[in-house]
């Protein structure tokens, strides 16, 4: 069971969405972040860097909205949708383009795939939560 | 005049917005993140730290998204509304909460007058530059 | 296999440290600063806030230097000691202090004594990987 | 007067080290974390990317680091030399090779001129303030 899990089940009050649903979220969302900092660190010692810049910013711009998302999420005892929906879809939102970036050199470099992989899962627990929280 | 304009000038790209309205969102964002911060710390030393809970909270909040913002607007190379208009909204949101709820205490702490104006500066610059770029 | 290792699998270079370590390391680091952060929530929730004030200071600590240990071990490639040394120091050193203080309230909440648990494997994690790397 | 100096200025507690001091620190890693950031941006979008990656890992480091520092010395009330003071020790290490670094490619690129300027005065800054503390 991931620290999320068990840290959520004693949270001292009630939460307002599922907590399986909210811990698979910021384990997703956990796992993206470090995905994709390792991707860019892979990336930069890659020969053909030049053609890795787009996927080198997109990462770092996942990497920034994850973990800015892992830290709201876990404060959600101040649920509030103006805050937290747009910030689930730029979530979504970036995951999907760093996504579909790292799709296009999965192919090529296996730590592409891996991250390939992170984004989307973590693309549909925000898409997921999104849906839990409407 | 401010690191964020002195770098935004030396940029080897042409930008899609004014040079002088992204400078000013970047040091608005650092600015407002800063004294979050700083403010959760005094929170955390007041003596009636009980009330200042949700204060606490929403400054976390608030540095996390300002953090992640400041990131993303670093690299608007890879403009991309599907990403940048949600957070910006998310920021902007978060900002207005956050400066709602410093505003409540800022005439028993200074620390959170500081907090709510740097917060109120902060949403009107994410609101500036969503109109900037719309 | 976490995504830290799998990550670290398929680096393009050759690794100055086993790449088991340092995925152990990268793992117990990213679990350390989720934990953190989810107790510091969870702190904030209970009744008894004042008491958890200390608690609350040191995971905020524990979260960012975990944090950026994290950054720079996923971009080890550019091993320098003068930096990655005393960085698992002061991570050890945070870790340590921050579990003592979750050992204190880890009858009365469930939450501290998982956050104990986290820091303490992370301090672990810090110290092994400073003899690995001596 | 930056808002680092005026919440310290209302800071509910006595400082263990002069307010100045760490007002200035504060202000040093706040203004070196987003020079760092924006040099990356700069980096990236330069047509010799591949001369410039030791320059972008470097700034990745150099940001993840100041900001975990800033967070921290925000924090200060608790303050612990275990701690603040390798992290500090870290901190003054990574602006020491991050304004090197920059300074090799300061003549043909501005961004890394300016990047520079802010990792010394930022270096500076944490040797000050380890000798206040000491």
């Amino acid at each position: 069971m991931s620290y999320a899990r068990q840290m959520l089940d004693t949270y001292p009050r009630t939460l307002s969405v599922d907590a399986g649903v909210l811990a698979g979220t910021v384990d997703a969302l956990s796992d993206c972040a470090q995905a994709c900092t390792a991707d860019v660190a892979a990336d930069l010692s890659e020969q053909n860097v030049t053609e890795m810049v787009r996927c080198i910013r997109l990462c770092l711009d996942c990497t920034d909205i994850c973990t800015a998302t892992l830290g709201v999420l876990s404060r959600q005892a101040e649920y509030d949708a103006s805050v937290t929906r747009p910030l689930l879809e730029a979530c979504a939102a970036i995951c999907r383009s760093c996504g579909d970036e790292c799709e296009r050199h999965a192919r090529m470099h296996e730590h592409c795939r891996i991250c390939r992989e992170a984004c989307r899962r973590c693309e549909q627990a925000c898409r997921d939560l999104l849906e839990a929280v409407k």
